[in-house]
């Protein structure tokens, strides 16, 4: 029977790969079976491709320049990284240009495709790993949303416990992914669901629901403008983002949030919801949370925060900045319970200066707030894990 | 700010592509902006991958044959599909010889990797789609399996009111993905939360729970034979597969359905609890139902039955095929409230004739069953589809 000999062969396949080196072993983000990529307790990663035809086979890590691969006899190419930043890294083969995943790798949405990612363990790191405690089931929440006019997906994390005290209510975190992720990235990439069980199970942060939703939004009946021809940053694309995030802001304010208070036990006051983000969604978390104060109590921006409500101008006028929300900063820092802002230190120094400059002018301004570093991270998942561990404590107390 | 930078180019990259024939449309199955691939109502399919240095490009359907792409002066490789059979079909891109993902495509976990799927629309059939009827929100299980000694994720599907009714319990069908898939397989492309959701919304069938678990298992500690040399089929093979499938039954009824049992509101005994899978988990769904009559009464199989439990006889001996389970046709089917098997009219040849033999063998020895046959469908998911459809409403009666 050939399917069955197929199953057959899928279910044996791990075992022609069975000879591993001691010191390198299999990525914890590999499919079944597969062999490569593999990790070292050093950190250095060894990647292989089967490309007999190519020319050039390039890895490319999204955070950091281009590896040359090597072609052998046998036409797989193979390059073995130096030590690598724990944490979570977006990867591709460059393969004579064009772009392909690594097979090996199970795939994460990231730069709006399904990507190739490889997990660099931390050493004695154990709070975004699966532990020996009480687990939330992560759940898939389907809603139709008038602001869109479509079915929207996202997820929710229920404290463990949620399913067994049928009374009990919670507060909830709103909880976004970056630029070219969505809904699946904080569980998938971020390992929230593992985080908040460790820190909870820890007993110094309070259970609560997490909501990630798909931070991608079309108004129900709008056709896309045509941007073709239109230069990075131009006054129709600015105009284009504005108004994006603001189909974004309504969907989340006026289906998501109804919906979720309609079909989970949440305490559905301001004084028990939060909103962070990361990147992209840093600036979607200001620009929601400022415009809805009477929303929101609890404020994260992870790796980007400003967006579209600051000026450029050196020093912002706090006056006028987040549509006028800081005016009053004694009165903001009075409603406000959090305001926390974060970075790695080795992100992209435009980034670190943006949220630096942010820091700065909140301090200037006596905004009460947080200011969080991640030593040596970047732009990537390990900065924003840490960021999570450190800001869910803080919220709810 | 390089990041937001980003962002912003993310955001509006779709624009870019706003310009859509009025009869060709994305597929439902592409990521967040992409033009293609793309379909038309005849179920036509339009692809294109830029590739300028390549010498050869395929489209490799994974039930069909390849069909070559054709390349264009702009280096962009296109091809136009023939009308398709409605459903969704796996597939990559063949760039000499390497074996590309689509990136406007979404993946799907199948031949063992993240895999470009693309969905063509049934006319007319909704029972797969998200409709606006209560719908149980799918959640995500982490068990720790002594079995295997590690943590293992499985999905399962509550049906809707499963929150709001505190007390009410459920019987529960475990649901199993085909060789190469995993355990989300069934939610992601069987659309199988959809389904049950629209059948139990028109009331003829019983609100129940599904499990879906992973197919693929490890004993603790158990160290893969080398298999390098044997070949195909070898004696050696077929010990690994059952060795393989045994902590698969093990995993399932000693570590998943104590778990389920102890963490939903099952009601935990043989006349509530049904077993059905496709293909590859056809045959587990055999081998570990009728290795389990104390535990099920209700057995699919989807595209695969026999597996490892039937001869290759000809005309299998009913008394000793299924380790015995059917020597007594009158007292099996007394015992077991339904057994269920189907086939696509257009599954390859040798795998119709093992279920048609099948379904000859049951005739003959008088054992009860329902015989199932999805026209015009293939080894595919719409086949499978169509059997939840059939198959969900006959449990629990």
């Amino acid at each position: 029977m050939k399917n069955l000999a197929v199953a057959l062969l899928l279910f044996l396949s791990s075992f022609c790969y069975a000879q591993t080196s001691a010191e390198f072993q299999p990525a914890s983000t590999n499919v079944w079976g597969a062999e490569y990529p593999r990790v070292d307790s050093a950190g250095r990663a060894e990647f292989r491709l089967k490309a007999p035809s190519a020319t050039a086979v390039k890895l490319n890590f999204w955070s950091n320049s281009k590896l040359d691969m090597v072609k052998g006899a046998d036409g797989v190419w193979t390059v073995t990284t130096p030590p690598l930043v724990p944490g979570l890294h977006y990867y591709n083969f460059d393969v004579d240009g064009v772009n392909a995943n690594d097979l090996g790798s199970h795939a994460f949405y990231g730069g709006s495709r399904d990507a190739s990612a490889i997990e660099i363990p931390e050493a004695g790191a154990t709070y975004y790993l699966p532990q020996n405690v009480p687990h939330g089931a992560v759940r898939e929440i389907w809603y139709m949303s008038k602001v869109t006019g479509t079915w929207r997906h996202a997820e929710m994390y229920p404290p463990p416990g949620y399913d067994t005290s049928s009374k009990m209510r919670y507060p909830v975190l709103y909880l976004q992914h970056g630029g070219g992720e969505d809904e699946t990235g904080w569980i998938k990439q971020g390992h929230a669901n593992f985080i908040l069980d460790n820190l909870i199970a820890s007993g110094n942060t309070k259970p609560m629901i997490i909501v990630m939703a798909y931070g991608y939004a079309r108004r129900a009946g709008q056709v896309d403008p045509d941007m073709a021809g239109q230069p990075f940053g131009s006054p129709a694309m600015m105009k284009a983002m504005q108004d994006m995030a603001q189909v974004f802001e309504d969907d989340l304010t006026q289906a998501l949030i109804p919906y979720v208070d309609a079909n989970f036990r949440t305490i559905a006051d301001r004084d028990h919801r939060a909103m962070a983000g990361l990147s992209m969604g840093g600036m979607q978390t200001f620009q929601v949370t400022f415009d809805h104060l009477d929303l929101f109590s609890y404020i994260g921006g992870f790796s980007g925060a400003s967006g579209l409500l600051m000026t450029n101008a050196e020093k912002p006028n706090m006056k006028t900045a987040f549509h006028g929300a800081l005016a009053d900063p004694a009165a903001f820092s009075k409603r406000v319970h959090l305001l926390w802002i974060g970075v790695g230190t080795e992100e992209p120094p435009q980034m670190r200066t943006s949220i630096l400059r942010l820091h700065t002018a909140f301090t200037d301004a006596n905004v009460k707030h947080v200011f969080y570093e991640s030593p040596g991270t970047s732009h990537e998942w390990q900065t924003w894990r840490r960021d999570l561990k450190d800001f869910a404590p803080r919220l709810f107390q």
